[in-house]
């Protein structure tokens, strides 16, 4: 169930049985001067049968689209017969089964195969930080980019909040560890971070492509930049960035180890509700556990709007933490659902959501999936209880 | 039902019921600067709602999208209730509603509203046409500019039948009418073309954006046409084409007013059988109605393949015009499902198509979707005996 089974070189299609994990399927891809730029952070420890059926999105989806645009067919088991849909680049031929599958969750059967969309390795790639004076300018900036349709590969706004811990985790002593560092942030974030007064925000831009492309666009990019008072600030931070970047759920499992909660969750948004969206957010979070940091970066960004990701860290409560999380959770939830943002971007329905995603479902398209997955799944044995049923 | 109901500067999204027109819609856009760039044949007698429930393509589709792309939000009245999908750039929140609202041909329910993607007014366009030595040359053109991934509005490439066509159609002096032009055709074809041993194809290629854009995407395709022994043969072809582009199905009538009759069918397939799908169609459509000239051109193009469009010209048979018609039906629609390629790119499935559309889907799929439609249609009165149902 992980084996690469063909490459069509002419028409850019690789077929993968849907077990094969992220790292094999890439090098098989690389072996062969291709790739597939699909990046989650879970990359590692996700399959793409994962990945279609959760709708994942990766670090250079701006460019490579999420998993569900990667996807030109692919084959299902159900309970009542095998599915197979059609290798073909488009149709007008009723509703987009492939759209049905992916995002199904295991609720519609098993994803045991699928064809997806391939790019020659790119010649080069250039990843540079930017600095701007605030998150709304930084918000201005990825929209003129995206408006102005210059083609990247990653556009990741860091908030101020987490601007300040990346630099801080950046500049640690070999004395001093992240825990320490968080522990002594949340102690003395009133005092400390309250009157600083620094609103900067760093962007991270990454540009693949022909040497020719992105010499282009990264000519492009420069007076956007300047027009958004934004500095740039070179290459280095893009380095480290891709060296670090499957990074971030060791460091939270080191901290929450140490007594130290961290979450994460994400929803999109149009331009026009972001910046009162992410004001939202950041507020919900930080007033539902006391002591906590909440910290927000833009991962992704389209033609019409862009993904907030948020980061809360807390005081664990040892005694409730589980009151502790739903409490949060809930608080979150409900500020994504009252602005009318999905419950998530990329991470799923699962469980967790699946309150939140029935209240933002209208009634007849919920009850129409229901009827899909009975007829589908008569003896109702594939994943109860999750998404919508 | 007609009306121009919000424009999101912003975000370049407009809100509008789903009645209105293209010419209407496309004016209320262009008015504050913005195109919506969905032009298909139909532009003129088509509406926004009919785009979005047969799954639409427009000619500049490689640029702006097939409706299903361009679509942000709907609205659609259900015999059980309203469903509003939400005004999200992206998300994983189960299967993708708009992708099963667009291409649902009424069977769900009324698209009333949506919410789609604009653009700014492009700066510049540069249409141009190209002469390749053949079909297969001029498939490897569009193949290595998407692989290039040179943005382009369009590239259409005219096999050697319909570059004739085209050539004839455009020199005809005053005396001599297309039908007449087209009776000769067909009495002389197998005479005067079989032995003309000229493969030449034209393609017509369209370029919008800044004028920077336009000018750095003509530059990176010109060693492209030189590569595939192109020659490049100016800007006047494509001015013809633009000023002529909906004028074809008024040909059409005018044939078919004369005993000519004329229809066209298209699907899409990847590049690895594109040549052979193109050979099998025409094949299929002489052989079906002798005495018949077949022609086909590629009028969208994607990463993966490409959409092969057919049009026969043929002697009407004046007795029984509608067994002649179902037989070259049949007979090309099968040869597109041997060939594992839909039964549609963007003309829809309604009722002519759904013997090859619920043949070329999966029985599981099949079933469920009926299940989706019996649940949102209890009394079974949206649109029953099409597609699916």
């Amino acid at each position: 169930m992980n084996s690469f089974l063909s490459l069509d070189e002419g028409s850019h299609l690789a077929t993968f049985q849907a077990g094969i994990y992220g790292p094999k399927l890439e090098k098989s891809l690389n072996d062969k001067g291709f790739t597939l730029g699909h990046f989650p952070q879970s990359f590692e420890y996700s399959t793409l049968g994962g990945w279609i059926a959760a709708r994942s999105a990766g670090q250079q989806s701006n460019r490579y689209g999420k998993i569900e645009e990667i996807l030109t067919s692919l084959k299902l088991i159900t309970p009542t017969g095998t599915v197979e849909t059609l290798r073909e680049p488009a149709s007008s031929t009723g509703p987009e089964l492939n759209r049905i599958f992916a995002g199904s969750e295991g609720l519609f059967g098993i994803i045991t195969e699928a064809t997806i969309k391939v790019h020659r390795l790119p010649e080069t790639r250039k990843y540079f930080g930017i600095v701007f004076p605030s998150f709304s300018i930084g918000v201005d900036f990825i929209r003129e980019v995206n408006h102005r349709e210059i083609p990247t590969s990653m556009i990741r706004l860091s908030d101020k909040n987490e601007t300040r811990l990346y630099k801080t985790l950046g500049s640690l002593g070999k004395k001093e560890t992240p825990v320490r560092w968080v522990k002594n942030q949340i102690q003395n974030r009133i005092l400390q971070w309250k009157s600083l007064g620094d609103n900067k925000c760093v962007i991270l831009l990454g540009l693949d492509g022909t040497k020719e492309d992105v010499s282009q666009n990264f000519s492009k990019i420069k007076p956007i930049i300047r027009k958004h008072q934004g500095l740039y600030a070179g290459t280095r931070l893009g380095e480290q960035w891709i060296h670090s970047r499957y990074n971030m759920p060791f460091l939270r499992n080191h901290l929450m180890e140490n007594g130290i909660g961290v979450d994460t969750m994400e929803t999109s948004t149009t331009y026009d509700r972001v910046l009162r969206l992410h004001q939202e957010g950041i507020a919900s979070l930080e007033k539902s556990i006391p002591g906590s940091i909440a910290m927000c970066h833009i991962s992704h960004s389209y033609h019409e709007g862009a993904c907030l990701y948020y980061t809360i860290i807390f005081p664990m409560d040892e005694k409730k933490p589980a009151d502790q999380w739903f409490k949060m959770k809930r608080i979150i939830s409900e500020t994504f659902f009252q602005n009318g943002a999905p419950i998530s971007h990329h991470h799923g329905v699962g469980f967790d959501h699946k309150t939140w995603y029935e209240r933002a479902t209208s009634k007849p398209a919920l009850f129409g999936l229901r009827a899909f997955k009975k007829e589908i799944d008569k003896k109702e044995i594939l994943n109860p209880g999750k998404v919508f049923y």
